[in-house]
């Protein structure tokens, strides 16, 4: 299959990059960005050493795209709003389309509004753009398969689903009182060119940010909200903090029942051997984000404090890969009915 | 007035120094460290330029030290367990003492053992010995002056005191639901020698730890405990952070009243000019590690969540400074009746 | 006496208003600064936390800052070509200036455009403004404190100049084959607001730059040619280190005498209780940048290999300290006839 | 083929892991280490995901090892010393080894022990050991691969021969007056459990090191006497920068012939196409670490300096990689007639 990258510079583009190039089944034939366009992807990205650096870049004109033979499926790594305009004539073309940013995520263009400042851009395309986070919708919403545009989770609300999918759905926590704290690296900004971004500004210090309604609240609670089936809504912090990799999210919530079944809800819900990206560590041990920085992983663990009656869950991924470029190609994988794991190893 | 610090080669202990050295009203004529005994102090501390570098470390016996007439306040930066050794020999001689372990800070032995593991060494001074964190204690205890030992405060816990008591007191925030997570610098374990803590294993990394009871958790639940009238109960989730020093703490906390009644009691309590080691940020705005690191200053700003009727919180400080060296220093100014800010400009 | 900085928001400019906020024989008056005019310090600098916190940015017209009365020395941290733009006027209205830029460090206005790619600003102020070294000024040309208009040296060729001056002044080492490599921390750069000085880019990476004509070239030729009298060709290689502040540099010549005779001629220049920013590390020991960091320190050692002929020369600095605002400080009190460590200890 | 790791649970051995384990053409079907035995290499290692995860590491006692059958090629990763007790039993026993130590790779036993200080632990086996850097032992000693026991080099080494090795048989520089700088991850020591290397400690510091004998000067200066033809001393200082794994090495070096000349040469020894692992820059473009960390690539430029009529060249490497299990994974490669990228891309 040959696959093009439409926004391959930047950084989850540019693990995207990577990715594709050395997947076995696929042929990663076009990379578009109109800031770099005409320019050999061996000297944008000198660390592409492979096959692939010899491609050019591409100015991107989304009917140009659509109309292009040599590309069966488009992976979007655009900026929100931006997508949805290539989204629509590459649809209209035939294409199949994994979506990276925001654009077909939320459920309703009101919400979109409320939480992203601007306009959704193809609101026709929103109902049959389904949102996969494949170790979830392969459970909840097998059909996804037979879409043609698929929306891709967001960093934070992957850390956040993964762990509170299967309490949710087994009644194991409250789904009132959810208080989630998150630690990500700086590339979860993207590729940054202000003075807050530099190097000398973010390397000794943290700080909180987006509180109380950060962008990914919105995912995080509709998304909760149909494993529920009624309405969640969630206490979001996320900080920044000096890693250019890494997400690390803490959840406290009142425990319904005990930490033996918290765990049997997630071993149930990702049985070792199948669900290869999602491993559960032993209750008292707590994930490190080194563990998943530059793997498509997501670790965690959990404890329960009788003293005030919740667990405190925590979980790793990496942003730039579980938490986008490797997901997509994980999405890729069970689109086509390949293994799971293929390219991502 | 002449000082000493037993324990002067820990990270708060190097602070110490730094800080005593150029303290307009004390003389510094005593350092003490078993390791280093017989090394001058310019050639452990490279960065301590000025006059006291040609002092040498003196081997730390408790019985020679309380019989040293050149001291008259000695500064404790010994490990817990250890403090209390040299606080009762010390206390006996009739000198003053700032003791910055956590020997002294609950009150109780039972929950010192419950929560540090070990039986206390010196239970007869407990009582005697008054928890001071310097803006709180002169408002709530103002007769602390009158001892002879007071327990310096630790670095989580100030992190947390100064924005909550005000809010407990005035009844702006719940007593219930208080979630707390702390971000913290490497340098809040101490001086380390092992792979856990080693440059390659922390650099670019991020874990949660010590949950559910971290030690500080008796502390702080203690002191809330204190200010609210009746037992408080919190959860508690500190994070190891890639950066020497600073503590980010998120409180997340149902509101009882409004954003503006929160800040009115925190200018209540911290007005402006009087307490110079609090700032207070507006809502909206959160206050970054940086601005605090090298400092004695606390830093603290909240939002309100009108979604979820809670208060997200945040404060910082310099884990080192205001959280252990420079609050004793500023225990000791406010003791002698000097200047809060004398020499912790 | 009161004195002013022009450009106050740089990193450098940055450092001087925490020096000379605490400096107990000035009073700072004025921080005059383009795009921050209108905005009060202590909300531009959070760090900054004592009383000049209240001082209000103004919009830094030169004629009108020459015609302030309530400024008698000017500090300029400005961009080199702008700083000749404010010197004109103040020298003209009879104020003491102190440059931190390149516009006066160099003889000729040839040599100048050479290297920095523009006409020189201000010729004629050229001749009477010397270049301050303290250390070595104070030795070479006592006479610097009648002029009015100081060039402050740069910091590349503060860490070079300090530990080569008395070993050419004393023919210890030759004056040729003269290999330095610095590293430098990002600050060196200033504020920068660019992708290639992002968190992101510069985190986990280090790179040589600048090589063969880095513009202190220049500099560190002329001065040592000074000393040296004859010319002096330096081979210099800056590279960028991943951290905010600091300078090592590492000097390779081709040794003429021994160890003892190098360890000489240091001690006589720099002897102790004299000099108090220069400290001489024993040979075989390597100064660290975090002895020196957030200090005026200079700390150097050298070692002589026996196999090549060559003595190997480290010393290190803090680039915005030592390599700009506390130099500019030094100065300030030499010239004023003050203890060379007011307000920088 | 099934190959066996000795040593599996330092840097290098962890790479080692990461490479062999996913390596195309062969099975990991042992790993051995005295501190890890016992425990599964998941638990150590939790960011090796992969099948290899259920491996458990073995007791290395070297008897045994030389006795398993379930190895033909042993990967030592050990210390200097522990190596050669390890490689003579496994050479008798008619296995192949490949030695990451430094225990082959000088010519004499005379030299290891003035540089290592310790006596060589299996003079017997010296000579019938080669050292190869691959891209240099295939033109210069192809009959290396009808040995058992092969020197694998060492990290500085390696960043310095590639871009001299052509430069000296083509009598484009001098070889007098060779002057190497280097600045080197922290993971170049290895695992570590002291003060020294704690988080604290390196994160904000930089300090150059083992000047003018470090170790490696024997292994650099006896492989460019070899493609000179007669002996070469060099000066070589190395650096300890505050990052995990990288290396970036400047030489100083007098120019022969022309900039064109140095890059003919190189061109010549690393057509492109063939030497897959070796990329060299434009003059005047600087490679970063970021460029090469995470892979086995070495990338390289220079310039040339009119004014001293030096070569300037830069080149960098990943210590952990093409300065160690990269290296050796490419060893195997050639070894075995396999493709030279096999497993590293």
């Amino acid at each position: 299959m040959k696959v093009g990258i439409i926004g391959a510079t930047g950084y989850s583009g540019e693990w995207l990059v990577r990715l594709l190039a050395r997947h076995p089944r696929v042929t990663l034939s076009l990379v578009a960005s109109r800031s770099q366009a005409g320019k050999r992807l061996a000297d944008v990205m000198p660390v592409v050493a492979s096959g692939v650096g010899d491609l050019t870049f591409v100015a991107s004109e989304p009917d140009e795209l659509a109309a292009n033979k040599d590309v069966d499926l488009f992976f979007l790594a655009l900026p929100h709003g931006v997508a949805s305009e290539f989204a629509v004539p590459l649809i209209e073309a035939g294409k199949q389309v994994i979506d990276l940013s925001a654009d077909f995520r939320l459920g309703s263009t009101a919400l979109y509004q409320e939480y992203y400042g601007v306009e959704h851009g193809a609101p026709a395309l929103l109902e049959s753009a389904p949102y996969v986070l494949p170790e979830i919708a392969d459970l909840e919403n097998p059909d996804w398969r037979k879409s043609k545009l698929i929306a891709c989770p967001g960093c934070y609300p992957t850390s956040v689903q993964l762990p509170l999918y299967p309490l949710l759905k087994g009644g194991v926590i409250s789904d009132k009182g959810i208080i989630i704290n998150s630690l990500s690296g700086v590339s979860g900004a993207g590729r940054k060119s202000t003075e807050y971004f530099s190097f000398s500004e973010r390397v000794s210090s943290v700080v909180a940010y987006g509180s109380p309604k950060h962008r990914h609240v919105s995912e995080i609670e509709e998304q909760l909200g149909c494993f529920n089936g009624s309405p969640v809504i969630v206490q979001f912090t996320p900080h920044l903090i000096p890693v250019h990799a890494g997400i690390a999210t803490t959840i406290v919530v009142p425990a319904i029942k005990g930490i033996s079944e918290l765990y049997a809800a997630w071993e149930a819900a990702y049985p070792e051997g199948k669900t290869p990206f999602v491993r559960i560590l032993p209750t008292g041990t707590f994930p490190e984000t080194k563990y998943v920085v530059s793997t498509n992983q997501c670790m965690m663990s959990a404890v329960k404090d009788e003293r005030t009656g919740n667990f405190v869950i925590t979980s790793v991924i990496d942003n730039l890969i579980k938490g986008a470029s490797g997901q997509a190609v994980q999405i890729m994988n069970h689109w086509m009915g390949w293994d799971s794991k293929e390219g991502l190893l």
